[in-house]
């Protein structure tokens, strides 16, 4: 019990909630623990939406598979991140994308009445429910405009400044997968991506630190490329 | 009031609520009505996240402006419907959208902590209002989806059969817009959209009813083409 209060308290969703407040609460819904191996499928597309899911430890993508067989990562979750959610509240049956295990995960499920109990005992826990529920939405909004961009140079641009939580500080960009799935997210070829990537190094825009790590070195400059 | 009562009962929002219910509720908290002219702005894009809106009567369009130019219409409001609570709960400072009127308007205004406090005081309206929200993501990610198709005839077929609530019974589309708009949503020419509603006609898959309205004659087909 103590470890699971321990591992929720670092979520979004229980922020500024004391161990005891949290103990009160859990103790009051019902819920399951599932320890899960790397590759397992936690909810498959088109299983019915029961649960709310919160990754205790290790770290899951979801993702979907579109009709030509690509697959798109529409997110990665990682410790105290949840998921589920969206499909859980709307009128969908089933879940629209596939969650899998990236790496060895322990995980909370919730069912949709134990949740929702859980968010009109605490106003705070509800307000935080409210702000991820709505970043998420604020966030396929924004893939939408990437999407929308017809010309590589600025989907690549407008990823770059957008899809990463890139640090204000440093500038320092850290690709959460592959470029191949960043290729794929941004409906373009791997070798557009390459391209439009030695494009925004040679021109000393970008600079590669490492396989997975990219430093903005002249953001106006980038944003002039997504403005077209 | 008792016409604000009789419009607010309109929404989904406020489903199932008596008229009393609703009398008081709306009494707990401060709100403000607007009337609004054809073309007039609601919300402008850039303009500080603090009110949640609620049509009461007419039409309004969310639209997003691309860095090309192009405009997107990503949602129309009428009647009964919600808009800018995505905006209001996540920490986007500034609506990322324009809010317009499509006609003459009346509409209601909550500040996020009126609107927070509507939702704590009734469990069934905060039930309605994560269905709303969660639809809304839902529809985002249905609509990152068609982006993400790459062939022509494969983004107009997954368009008609998930944009547009087509009704079960005698499939019938209604475009909420004109063909530039969807067009422009598609992220192709209107030509483009021409040559392929001439082939889906054609092939008798679908038949134009008039220029707005559309009738899906054999959805077996027009899946498989959206299968690929």
């Amino acid at each position: 019990m103590k470890n699971l209060i321990n591992d929720l308290k670092k979520s979004v969703l229980f922020k500024n909630k004391s161990s005891n407040e949290l103990e009160n609460l859990i103790m009051s819904a019902n819920y399951k623990i599932v320890n899960l191996y790397k590759n397992e499928t936690v909810f498959d597309v088109f299983s019915s939406t029961n649960y709310i899911g919160l990754v205790l430890s290790g770290e899951l993508t979801v993702e979907k598979i579109l009709p030509c067989g690509k697959l798109v990562v529409v997110f990665n979750k990682s410790c105290g991140e949840i998921f589920g959610e969206v499909a859980v509240f709307s009128d969908a049956e089933e879940y629209p994308c596939r969650v899998v295990a990236k790496t060895n995960c322990r995980i909370v499920l919730f069912s949709r009445k134990d949740f929702f109990k859980i968010l009109t005992l605490d106003n705070d826990i509800l307000y935080n429910f409210l702000y991820l529920i709505s970043n998420k939405a604020f966030y396929l909004n924004s893939k939408i405009e990437s999407l929308s961009l017809t010309s590589i140079n600025q989907k690549v641009a407008h990823s770059i400044i957008n899809d990463f939580n890139v640090s204000n500080k440093n500038r320092i960009v850290r690709l959460p997968f592959s470029k191949k799935v960043w290729a794929n997210n941004l409906n373009i070829s791997r070798a557009s991506l390459y391209r439009e990537i030695d494009y925004l190094c040679n021109n000393l825009i970008v600079k590669i630190i490492d396989s997975n790590t990219i430093k903005i070195l002249d953001i106006n400059k980038l944003n002039s490329i997504y403005l077209g």
